[in-house]
């Protein structure tokens, strides 16, 4: 199979973390005999340097061309500690994914046997969880318009839905629970807000046409607090871009730790692959960071954008090994213990190629 | 002391669970020798089958004329089924927090030692936490204009702040925080919306008159995730509306259960004093709701409303104590053991008033 990959290390503990996110896809190619051809973009802070824009045009350009894009991270502390700037990272990823049209965001909570003691939540209620996210992405008040009055006294977001964005996702959430436990869940706040109402009714259609899954709808706050409270219950959830980007974080606990949790972005086209760990400026460029979100994120690529479950698993099986064998990162070592090897971002992914 | 006592029941078990909030605050009145003269009115679905309104002017006049008001729940399946509904509980409770000014709600996570097993979280991430949010209540994307189009394929509502109604509750969150331990954590999402970059500017400049508080800006999502990772690192949490909605559920398994935690909601005058809990249909009426966040929310009344800190402290300890002998209601009992005395909501009530 011969693709082209555009990787896109984006700020912060990107570029480091990508670094093994490739390296696993050339690996994977040379044993499989693929043939993939990297590129390499500018985005977010780091394209605001070197050109003055968050999205390059020519980071567009090259994104709509390529086969599958492998993303690192995004954000820098001077733009959150100066809200007043006008010009920020965050708005080169939510531009890409708006132009390419990626609006589904999936996001399967991944749980290694050998991370049930990472966790915060106690392992007997962790065990066996296995949670599919799907996250809207290119709608919601993420995309609705912002106003700042005159006097800078007032400032708002417009969230707004409308029903074909709803469906779309929708549709791919219940395929997927087919394919699953048949469960899904959906998440709005319908008791308070119109944009949740027009949400839940549309859901409520469309699992007309799924009769062999079951529905339930779930307010957010409700589904932050059961999430924690008895993670088994989920199959597949199904929620709106600003509740998925809380309720998924959230759920990165009972991965045992962010640096675990990888995301996939589809839609009309090119996929988008990336850890749903942040830019993390505070350990950036410290080997410190976690490099197998990125190599699960290399994993999705192979498995949702190409279709190479084989090869998805190759992967998949050799993180698990490591973690069996004792290694770690800091993020899933516990401190506490001398029972396990932790190593530096740089070490771990060159164990998980070898 | 003298003071009129408004008692809402509200829908689902709040009735249930608001008879023994009401049966404390009498209790302590002929203990200390006060005098608390109860009235009691109706909202939400309670009052919609009454009125056909969720919060009746009769309601909302002996609000104003009290001096604190006991609130149980709102909320009915039949309008969570059908989105389409136009009249609906949760505006009765929207409009009372806006008519009567109620611009802050607080939210202590109480944490009793003898409750630590009882939730989903390792007991030695939660083993000292004690954290006080601070939730604005009356803007954000719940008060802003709600549309939906004609044709019924696109609905909004506006998520709107004024830099005024920041301030006011930023300024009650810092002076707070100095009587606690001098840290405070505002939670936005300085990164995507406008709201939550005037949010952020405007706590940056409050924050400069309490150079003695350490204050921390922290994303939503990431908060999401490090309440449950690591509770301990915060003190005072000072959020929007919408974001507070979610994260003070969510806190509910750091104690326990939700049926553990109450709230109390000030501003302009009366305050409100309600279980952070729901309505809860499906348990209502079967004797298996907790009580004690009714009681609790008794004791927020008695020590933020009425400045009665004796009163309230026997409450909460006589709640500890009925804890550390043994007796739980169904949401905080272990199922797997029988160590406990599982008691139905009225056996529970009448426990803690003896
Ligand atoms: C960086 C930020 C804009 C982004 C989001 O909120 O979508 C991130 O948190 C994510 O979840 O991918
Ligand atoms: C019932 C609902 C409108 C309410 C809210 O969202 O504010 C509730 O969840 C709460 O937290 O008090």
């Amino acid at each position: 199979m011969k693709k082209n990959i555009l990787v896109i290390p984006g700020d912060g503990i990107g570029p480091e973390v990508t670094t093994w996110g490739k390296a696993a896809l050339e690996k994977i190619a040379e044993i499989f005999g693929h043939e993939f051809i990297f590129e390499e973009a500018l985005m977010g802070h780091a394209a605001i340097e070197v050109t003055g824009e968050p999205l390059p045009d020519a980071t567009l350009e090259k994104a709509r061309q390529s086969d599958a894009i492998l993303f690192g991270a995004i954000g820098h502390a001077k733009y959150d500690n100066d809200p007043s700037l006008k010009v920020r990272p965050e708005q080169g990823l939510l531009k890409i994914r708006k132009e390419l049209g990626l609006f589904a965001n999936l996001r399967p909570i991944l749980l290694f046997d050998e991370l049930l003691q990472a966790s915060s939540i106690k392992p007997e209620i962790l065990r066996g969880t296995d949670i599919l996210f799907f996250r809207e992405l290119t709608g919601d008040v993420y995309f609705g318009e912002k106003t700042r009055s005159e006097d800078r006294n007032t400032a708002s977001d417009l969230m707004i839905y409308h029903r074909y964005e709803v469906e779309r996702i929708a549709h791919k959430a219940y395929q997927a629970a087919q394919q699953r436990n048949k469960r899904l869940c959906s998440v709005d706040k319908a008791n308070v807000l119109e944009s949740s109402r027009l949400w839940r009714e549309t859901v409520q259609e469309i699992a007309k046409q799924y009769p062999d899954v079951e529905t339930e709808h779930m307010f957010i706050d409700n589904a932050a607090m059961q999430l924690i409270k008895n993670p088994k219950k989920f199959d597949v959830v199904l929620t709106a871009n600003l509740f998925g980007d809380i309720l998924t974080d959230e759920a990165s606990q009972i991965a045992g730790s962010m640096g675990m949790l990888a995301s996939a972005s589809v839609g009309e086209s090119t996929g988008f692959f990336e850890p749903i760990h942040g830019s993390a400026h505070d350990i950036a460029g410290k080997d410190l960071a976690n490099p197998l979100a990125s190599i699960l994120s290399a994993a999705l690529m192979l498995e949702i954008g190409f279709g190479l479950k084989e090869e998805a698993k190759v992967l998949v099986d050799t993180i698990d090994q490591v973690l069996k064998e004792g290694f770690r990162t800091h993020d899933i070592a516990d401190q506490n213990t001398n029972r396990f090897k932790v190593l530096g971002t740089a070490e771990m992914g060159k164990l998980v190629l070898k």
